[in-house]
């Protein structure tokens, strides 16, 4: 089995799988200044919340590196600047948010800038290793809840490519796989960003997993076929009562399946769990480039200056989730118990 | 308000506007050359199925004025070899069989070239016109079931350029608008073909009707954010039971506005209606070059050699359906019943 590693630290240096270059080309940007780190996230040389989070992370430990010359006041000041604008490179990961906290802890031990740096880098190490840890955690639950000779259904991308470790509703997949429990993939290709053509078939493709993609509005016309045996996806933000943001498209999924009987398990880290939010409404939508959608390879495929508009996410309302499957365990309904359960003794 | 007319015959020649340029050039191809017809519909410079019986209508007609120096046998040979290739230049388009049939009863009443001549011209634009007073009963009829002041979402492509009048389902929301009745329209992209994004958005912005484009994974997040009051949508097929075979996709449409109590319509003219199948079960689903998925513009979106699976329409069960709005009347549960009086009392 090929390895798959979009995120690699060199030690002065963060090497970046293109992923908006892929599949046609397997490119790595090198990254020495630390402002290209927001830039990489803001642009989606990387994305997938995990993966955004240890690119935050090492973002800042890259970024600590540059304050040799500063007054520890200056330092301490360009360090907080420098977190505050990384945290805002993409508005709905809570991944980027709560590892740029963790980050900011480690900054205000208030350290001479040597050892800030040496524990910025540690914790950006840690940050990526828990990241695979908890992806193995998920993968080894969520198979058992798979059953034998299963043909699933994924959309988006939540493979290594994601998280930079083994993937969360992929990794799951994956693992169910080589358990014996899996006989085939679909995957939607995902517009307006093609996360499914380009990197999910990329992914499985490279893993030997058999998959056939499908737009997303195929998704109806297999379920009701009687072709998906279950759904499962990831998730950005999950709420205090088991409300799931996710890529747009994910609601569609869960409501036809709920519709037709077909389990909709949400794959995602405890550290997507957003206990501040209550419920989803309360979470705010991205709304992205509408040159995304008129336009492809920087050509317009609309006419010019018409209206549209791009949500990156929708939110699906607990009752359409059959399960979540967490790192610390597969919480169910009602959610608002199970999950206040896993947070406190999870 | 500006007209869309896909389709014009000259007297001597047929004017099509090429549907493969739009949304970035209106270009109307000059056939003179009966073959050339074929050829049009075959490379879809014209496409929608009302569109390619009315195309079709008028290249018999086209064709017959070439026959001046043939004997009478010579002319009626040629015109038939001349329907025959014609009513294979599509495969799945029924409009296209029904008007070569109706071109042919006219060629066997064996009348001088002259007389058939005429009376093809006649018979063609008898489609055309038949067509457009179809398209306005549907119109009419529809825009009554539209509240005031609502926001609808569409699918594909159900305007004028689909038919060559004034379409089904986008006719539908043209009238209800010009009546005050709708405050917006929501178009899905369409994928593969993009026939929203391209033809849809085109037409709507022509009328000067308000819509916003969005990706087909956007339904959900419309539908339960509460922007849209009904769901629009044309037909390919309808079987005896009110099943309905259309663009893939519909299917989600249907589910979702369903799950959620919004009323979804179905907009189609008698014609649609075949009763030789009882439900949509028995309607084949056409599966199209999985390249329509991989590529884009010829260039490849995804892995080399990974397996899709390109369905071009769905079938959506009656039980999702609020109602069929025909020309001959609107029907609603039990279609079973419902159509039969149509058919039989319409």
């Amino acid at each position: 089995m090929d390895s798959i590693s979009p995120i690699l630290w060199t030690g002065d240096s963060l090497r970046l799988l293109d992923q908006r270059k892929l599949p046609g080309k397997e490119i790595y940007v090198e990254i020495s200044e630390p402002e290209e780190v927001i830039r990489a996230i803001a642009d989606m040389v990387v994305r997938g919340a995990p993966a955004i989070g240890v690119t935050a992370g090492f973002g800042v430990a890259l970024a600590s590196q540059t304050i040799i010359n500063k007054s520890h006041e200056e330092a301490v000041a360009y360090m907080k600047e420098f977190c505050s604008l990384l945290g805002k490179s993409r508005p709905t990961a809570v991944n980027l948010i709560t590892v740029v906290d963790r980050m900011l802890k480690v900054i205000d031990k208030l350290m001479p800038y040597e050892s800030m740096s040496q524990a910025l880098i540690k914790e950006a190490d840690n940050v990526q290793n828990e990241t695979l840890v908890s992806d193995m955690n998920m993968a080894e639950l969520g198979s058992k809840l798979i059953d034998i000779d299963s043909t699933v259904l994924t959309h988006c991308n939540t493979g290594p490519l994601a998280t930079s470790g083994y993937g969360t509703a992929l990794g799951v997949i994956r693992r169910a796989w080589e358990l014996g429990r899996i006989k085939h993939v679909f995957a939607t290709e995902t517009r307006p960003w093609f996360q499914g053509s380009r990197l999910t078939m990329w992914e499985l493709k490279r893993l030997g997993v058999p998959a056939t993609l499908v737009v997303d509005s195929a998704i109806g016309h297999l379920m009701n076929q009687g072709y998906i045996d279950c759904v499962l996806v990831g998730a950005d933000r999950i709420t205090a009562n088991g409300d799931v943001a996710n890529k747009i498209g994910t609601l569609n999924l869960a409501i036809i399946a709920n519709s037709l009987g077909i389990p909709f398990f949400v794959v995602a880290p405890v550290t997507t769990l957003d206990s501040q939010l209550l419920e989803g409404t309360e979470i705010h939508i991205e709304e992205r480039d509408p040159r995304e959608i008129t336009e492809l390879f920087g050509e317009s495929i609309s006419p010019p200056e018409i209206d549209s508009i791009n949500f990156a996410f929708d939110v699906t309302p607990n009752d359409y989730i059959d399960a979540i499957i967490t790192d610390l365990g597969i919480v169910k309904k009602p959610y608002i118990n199970s999950i206040k359960d896993l947070n406190e003794y999870g």
